[in-house]
């Protein structure tokens, strides 16, 4: 044996990725994806080819343990690994993702008699058709004054477990029934490698509001629905493992999967934002992670535990054990600039990013990078895929003001990067405002490559912005939490500092375009508030009737979770 | 000599058009168009190449010469008429346009000692480098409590005589000197027909401030400027012809530039919208004409003088003699619609439009016509060139609400159609609040051809549609003026029943249609006072914005005159 190695895996939306990572020094030396063969499954059931309602995603959790046959061996054979080098192995997964299962695990939809039924399937992050459940949860906790609710921003979302737990007891009762077990993915994939039901804090804590050691009472599940009454301790409660614990040994089973040892110590679960905390060298209190791609994900440590109006979440020992975790996201980021450069930009941009050899989305950049702020006269709403924070209202829409004959491609471009840098801001404020300090941003996740948008995030939000040195963040900090797991570092901070790699302060705020940022900012907040916060109704109105014309292929994604 | 026939030539902005009409029944025999080798000076002066400031627009008083010497002999010629049958010529023209002239009529930009000097030029109607002197004057209007400002929905463009007169006093002193007669262009191509200097009632009214025959009086001027407390009795006044009155007679040198007889009746000159009602048959009282092109103007005959907050102007047989002919505006319609087109549509459209052999407007709408109202989950403002009518703010910009990941560009299209629909309503809604009846709406223009728009525009206004029977409305109305000065019809309502034509109620308002845009209307209106009226400044901000940061080369134009 040289020199100890861990495996990470990170089970994305579409597809998981594994990494090989030296314990000693986070050196990634192998890496390998495998997508899912069925995806997200939002237009029919595969078996049945059953229409699904709007709003419905579901998966395949096959696909998942695919990922371990496949992802795993051909990562150790990149790296040029020996297996018995690897002394451990941890996994994140995307989050609220959940199935129901029999008592040794099995997924319902892998019965024979729950084939057919689509509440038996794996509901992903992003199935959102559990709305009115979630909105009773809100309206019955605001009314009885549940002390947890302020935990949650003020709000509990469609995604999370009771929400979509709720919705299959109330439209299939049968599934409801025959749930032994309602698992987060993020436990079920430690289970599969372990025989271990765990339950990890991170998912316990924001996604079953697990706070105190309590879950919601009895009382108030049955005011939602009296079969709902006994749902914590018939099918939730699990004894919960820390972060960076040991959840088992790598069964005889996984490790013919995976070509691992049999024995090696398997962390407990994580969530793929919260994981890549670590991996950024950013678990000390202050250092916001932004994981920016479609959606972006924030997540924060502090030493006190402060109510955040409109944060996702904050849970004790949520990223790391000892401190309190803190989560925010902006439901569109990403997304909203693919959207606006596939169905916004005239064809000769197209034709002369072609010709210069750049993607479209350079070409906008550099275009939009040349002017001055505030030149384009624009101000715009990232609100394209709603808002999760700090407004938390997936009903919003987006928003464009001051359009005259002379705006141009760039100039719409670039108002929305600068819209979502002033969301950013918005969510930083309200950490500020609740005395939760944010001294620095810790950028990851595939926007980073824009340097002209990081330098923009730098001046709006008027923080130096550092940079995250792996490109797969979370796949590299699950690695770290199974070194903590096997006992090669004591503990995940100690496991950070050694594996995890960060480039400090890369983008510092220009003071001139801090300046000139905070005046275009003042607009946005008067925008954000009049339509956000009650000025002005109509993005309800507006939406209202988009739902009741479309057609059920049309859809509103809230993207964060 | 068989038939009486007249001609009408119509000065456009780039060409002039002549058309050949019989009196008998209007029918159009024959037309041409000349387009002015100069066009719209507003980069550089043709004889020094000097760069023009931003916002400024000239023309070159000979290219309209040159309509008369090519369109009208071509148009005779197209109709195959004999000169000898042709009894009056008719005139109109884009206003406010004007002209610093000698005694005799001589723009001064034709002397030697002149040609250097811009403002010795023809200010084109969108010359609006005048806005500080239209603003001076609003305000002391204001101040003073004049009570002839709100004949003028309270405010004075920077496109009247007045502004642009107070520019040349302050700007070019010499010029404003040597000034005998500062004359709209409607009434020097007469004086040029003619050897007469007649003013005519229409631009004197609505763009030359005469109200109750008066105009703004010597010490308001001198309060202005006291270089400018004699400009109307030293420069501006003039004995006033009313419209359809015979200005004089063809003088020798302009029959043989037109090839018409000398001594033919020539019509007092008039103003291209004005003189389009009736040639659609529409100078009955209610009877709302919509000149639909880049821009739209308003005009509208009623019994009583009110007071309409917004409106363009209000004067004493503006239109016809014997009536109040109203004037409204929105400062950018067509041009809301080609400027999306050309700059927010992906490529895969133009492709699309191509293929089918349609254009891209055709494409576009075909897509929006299939959409249930509301589905497209937008609404917009149609402030693109700012707001004529009824807010008269030109520093006001284009707002776009609701966008989602799911918005596609028919959504934004349709959208933006609706937004300059519901601007027409805002309008016929401010006449009716000042209780202006308008109960029918007469559209003439490039933009009926959209029959899609026609519908969309019923179904908002809630009222018929009825559409001109000319496609060059304008150059039939002057010969319809041509025939009455020429005593071939007594009046201009009798010319206008004989001569004039249009599909009446060619659109019906679908109940159903007119219940759900009632809805997308309140949105509107909500938005639109929210931006325009106080609600939030920040369209304002950002076009200071824009303003401070913009090149020489980037303006906003106020296309409503």
């Amino acid at each position: 044996m040289c020199e100890p190695l861990v495996v990470g895996v990170d089970f994305g939306t579409l597809s998981g990725r594994a990494v090989v990572v030296r314990v000693s020094d986070g050196a990634e030396l192998g890496t390998a994806v495998s997508e899912y063969p069925h995806g997200v499954v939002d237009r029919a059931l595969p078996v049945t080819g059953e229409p699904l309602p709007p709003d419905w995603a579901l998966q395949v959790p096959s696909d998942y343990v695919g990922v371990l046959r496949t992802a795993v061996p051909a990562a150790l054979r990149d790296a040029g690994a020996d297996p018995a080098d690897v002394v451990g192995l941890g996994t994140d997964f995307t989050a609220c993702t959940v199935v129901p299962t029999t008592v040794d695990g099995t997924p319902l939809c892998e019965l024979p008699e729950f084939e057919r039924e689509p509440h038996a399937y794996v509901k992903l992050w992003r199935h959102h058709a559990a709305q009115p459940q979630a909105d009773r949860i809100t309206e019955l906790a605001r009314a009885r004054d549940e002390k947890w609710l302020p935990r949650y921003g003020g709000r509990i979302s469609s995604e999370w477990e009771f929400a979509k737990a709720l919705q299959v007891l109330e439209e299939a009762p049968a599934v409801y029934a025959a749930t032994a077990h309602w698992v987060e993915l993020a436990d079920w994939i430690v289970w599969q490698l372990t025989g271990n039901y765990v339950r990890n804090a991170c998912t316990a804590g924001y996604k079953g509001i697990l706070q105190d050691g309590e879950y919601p009472g009895a009382d108030f599940l049955r005011e939602l629905n009296p079969g709902f009454a006994d749902f914590v301790p018939d099918k939730l409660d699990r004894p919960l493992g820390r972060l960076g614990d040991r959840a088992g040994s790598l069964t005889a089973e996984a490790a013919a999967w995976t070509g691992l040892r049999e024995g090696i110590a398997v962390a407990v679960g994580n969530v793929d934002a919260h994981v890549t905390a670590p991996a950024a060298l950013a678990v000390e209190p202050g250092r916001m992670v932004a994981i920016m791609g479609t959606s972006t994900c924030h997540v924060l440590n502090a030493e006190e535990l402060r109510a955040v109006p409109g944060m996702c979440g904050v849970v004790d020992g949520g990223i790391v054990p000892g401190l309190w975790g803190y989560e925010a996201g902006q439901s569109g980021v990403g997304d909203i600039f693919g959207w606006f450069a596939e169905h916004g930009v005239p064809p000769a941009y197209h034709e002369d990013a072609r010709r210069a050899g750049v993607s479209l989305h350079e070409h906008l950049t550099t275009l939009a990078a040349g002017q001055e702020i505030g030149a384009h006269g624009l101000v715009a709403l990232d609100w394209h895929s709603g808002n999760r924070s700090v407004l938390v209202d997936h009903e919003l829409s987006g928003v464009v003001v001051g359009q005259t004959l002379a705006t141009r491609a760039e100039d719409t471009y670039r108002a929305l990067l600068e819209a979502t840098a002033f969301g950013t801001r918005t969510i930083i404020e309200a950490f500020r405002d609740a005395c939760v300090p944010v001294t620095e941003l810790v950028v990851a996740g595939g926007l980073v490559r824009n340097a002209f948008l990081m330098q923009l995030y730098a001046d709006v939000v008027n923080l130096p912005l550092s940079v995250i040195g792996s490109a797969q963040g979370p796949a590299v900090g699950s690695a770290l939490h199974a070194a903590v797991a096997a006992g090669a570092h004591p503990d995940i901070t100690a496991a950070s500092r050694a594996m995890g790699s960060v480039h400090r302060d890369v983008y510092r705020p220009v003071p001139a375009n801090v300046r000139a940022y905070d005046e275009l900012y003042a607009d946005y907040r008067e925008l954000h508030d009049h339509f956000g916060r009650g000025g002005s109704d109509v993005l309800h109105r507006l939406a209202a009737r988009r739902h009741a014309a479309a057609s059920a292929g049309e859809r509103t994604v809230l993207t964060c979770r």
